[in-house]
């Protein structure tokens, strides 16, 4: 693997959750594989989650670590080709990418979207240029449109967690669109759709989509997924809910109206099948979520979270696989 | 040890500095044991001597270490339970800490007081939610109200550099208040009076707490201690002088006005049985203690601060003991 | 070695470009000389390629490395003695660098110039304060007025690329001036010409200098460079192009007007033996250089960047070899 960005770098997500697994199985057993191999942490926003579970997975691996808050720590850097650089932008990411691969072997980079322009941000120009001039191998810490290691970890919590239904179905995955304070990316929303699809082409889950009018996800994540706009009716006999908002993508990153009803609680829990529920945290309690539900026994959030380690160990043991 | 957070967590003083300066001695014998486990140091507070010593301890331990400076790379922690999650506060301590639980074998968390509320300070709400949520041993690397890894260095550092006195009589110890511009949390008093205080109960020294009116500590920490109003007196026949500010615990966070004479330099020094001195640092020149004694013979506070690496190591060879 | 801030720190360029050489063609042969021993890297201002490169020096060699940003993570320093510590200072560099010295076998540290005042900044104040206060050995990461490890990568660069030319002659180096819209140090050009006017004393080169009028570099670090003010000039034959930004050492810290014609671009190029384009980067793309040389075949950038771990790997192994 070169390149981990989205689901379409991966051929059998089966396979890669059966490899997740057996790290999560036997952790420490490929440290000769990053020995003297160093991976680059390129952070251009916060983030916590990701950070740690990228760096302690790269350790089990026996990799050297180094991590760069580019946003706090080194400066702006200029995208655009045939600028005149004398304004605030202090060094282009043709140069500040190419000497981040000159000291390590694989790179990560999380870079969120600015909200502003769906085209700019959907063209992933930032993360494309950093991954044509960095010049080695690249896994996305989050894009802007895409979080693929947190859908990974979501779909090896799924398969973990899930057994084959009495009357022989697959589980069924609902992904609920929930209300914030925030106009939040799609990036999140955007990956685990085009991994659920995908989990569902190969047979392992039947997967629903239920927002509002309005928050529609762009239709490339979402081939293949049953789209609902009435809460209660998508929940019907669901087993995983994956609560989490996100801003429009039809009005781009617009916080719209919503009716009432959206966030996840008892009460709509009741319309599954005693769903286990998800969330790719940071949560906001009652809002999107309730507490009860978080602190209650069907809330798989802190166990999926522990699973991004193996999804990142993962990932980047086959990037090694073919460093060497 | 599963829990550093007082001088509580330690069943004997004397055995611990023992320990302490085994590793001292032997400082990389027992990197097995810390061999695939990671200590993960939270910092909401700035850090440097803690920072660096606790990392050096766990690395001489053959430790991971990652660290996370919450307070810039991560963002606002909610603490209190039961609200809707629609301010400014991104994620609940109950998620937060639980993941970085997930990552860690180990965490370090530092966090200070606000000087605002006494009974919210005094509770350590924020500390103990963190250790009840994060399900993993805890160091404490300052909290609120006590600075443990502070105090066990200076304990070693007393126990390093005295002898029994020509007469039989055990170290004298005082802890004298000292001027200061800010308004600065009583954590190191507090957990040096609480070590001292045990230290004497042991029969290592006799401790004597020296300060303005109002500037009294909290009696939870001071049981035992001989308290004195004037700073001559005071020193009479010290062996070792711990200089330190604090802000009232009385009038709680405020600093009030006090008598001259409270800064210590070589005039005050002349009281006492040529006191070695110490200071936690940073300190303030010439405000809290003189250059003359800082840059002189009598001062500990380098010394001092090297032997935190060794508290730091004690305990957390201690705590990975209990893991295995 | 015990110190490296200059040129004045290396016996023989020529033999210590070998070293580098030998230790990139064999980056991991070292490994036992840093067991156990810790690299602290202090920056009091931002980082990228210098940063990622000492690090990764430092682990190639089997060293720990511990970062400390000890302008964002930490508080302000003061430098001067016999001040009463009553102002926003909260530490004093005695204090402060004595302390990482307890925790580091060899510490790092980048200090940049304010830029107000000549006389402070080319005294070095904080920069040899810090060295004497540590006690340990200490590598500049950048000081006021030198960048040594980039002009040490620089010389490993020209030396690695160039060839004795048909008619027997050195190579031509020019560090050429070029525009920018701040004002930057000197510390790159001081250094640079300071290493190239020894590299040319020892044979390897022949050295050129071009600037505007008022740009004058300070006469210590110059001798023995030719000093031109026409560029087109200075290029005639030149094999390695240098080009760096640099406020005004004259009027200090001053951009002054200056004539046209300085940026680096393909037309300059033509006066030139097809000269190979250097920059320490970051570079202000068609302010300083063009992009079309920086995309083209002249440019050295990257590789030169890439020479960054070398250069620092042979400064920590020399200093690794004395701490024996």
């Amino acid at each position: 693997m070169k390149l981990f960005t989205s689901v379409h770098d991966v051929p059998s997500i089966k396979q890669f959750v059966e490899d997740a697994l057996e790290l999560k199985a036997n952790p420490y057993a490929h440290q000769d594989l990053g020995k003297n191999k160093t991976l680059g942490l390129v952070f251009m926003n916060p983030s916590l989650r990701t950070r740690l579970s990228t760096q302690k997975a790269a350790l089990n691996l026996g990799m050297n670590v180094m991590v760069m808050n580019l946003d706090k720590e080194g400066w702006a850097l200029e995208t655009q080709d045939g600028v005149v650089m004398n304004g605030s932008t202090v060094e282009h990411i043709r140069e500040a990418a190419a000497v981040m691969g000159q000291y390590c072997d694989i790179l990560g980079l999380r870079s969120f979207p600015k909200l502003k322009d769906r085209e700019e941000d959907y063209s992933e120009d930032f993360f494309n240029k950093f991954v044509k001039y960095c010049a080695v191998p690249v896994v996305s810490l989050e894009s802007a449109t895409r979080h693929p290691l947190q859908s990974f970890a979501d779909i090896i919590t799924i398969q973990e967690t899930s057994t084959m239904q009495p009357d022989g179905r697959k589980p069924k995955v609902i992904l609920a669109w929930a209300p914030h304070v925030k106009a939040l990316p799609q990036a999140v929303p955007n990956s685990f759709a085009e991994w659920m699809c995908k989990a569902q082409e190969e047979g392992m889950i039947d997967f629903t989509i239920a927002q509002p009018e309005g928050y529609e996800l762009s239709e490339e994540f979402t081939q293949g997924a049953d789209i609902q706009y009435n809460i209660e009716e998508a929940l019907a006999g669901a087993d995983y809910v994956y609560v989490k908002n996100w801003s429009s993508y039809k009005e781009y990153g617009k916080v719209l109206n919503y009716p009432e009803g959206w966030m996840m609680d008892n009460e709509k829990l009741k319309f599954t099948n005693d769903a286990k529920v998800m969330h790719c945290l940071p949560v906001r309690r009652d809002l999107e979520l309730s507490s009860e539900i978080l602190d209650g026994p069907n809330s798989l959030v802190i166990h999926e979270a522990g699973n991004r380690l193996w999804a990142a160990q993962a990932v980047i043991k086959a990037m090694l696989e073919e460093l060497k």
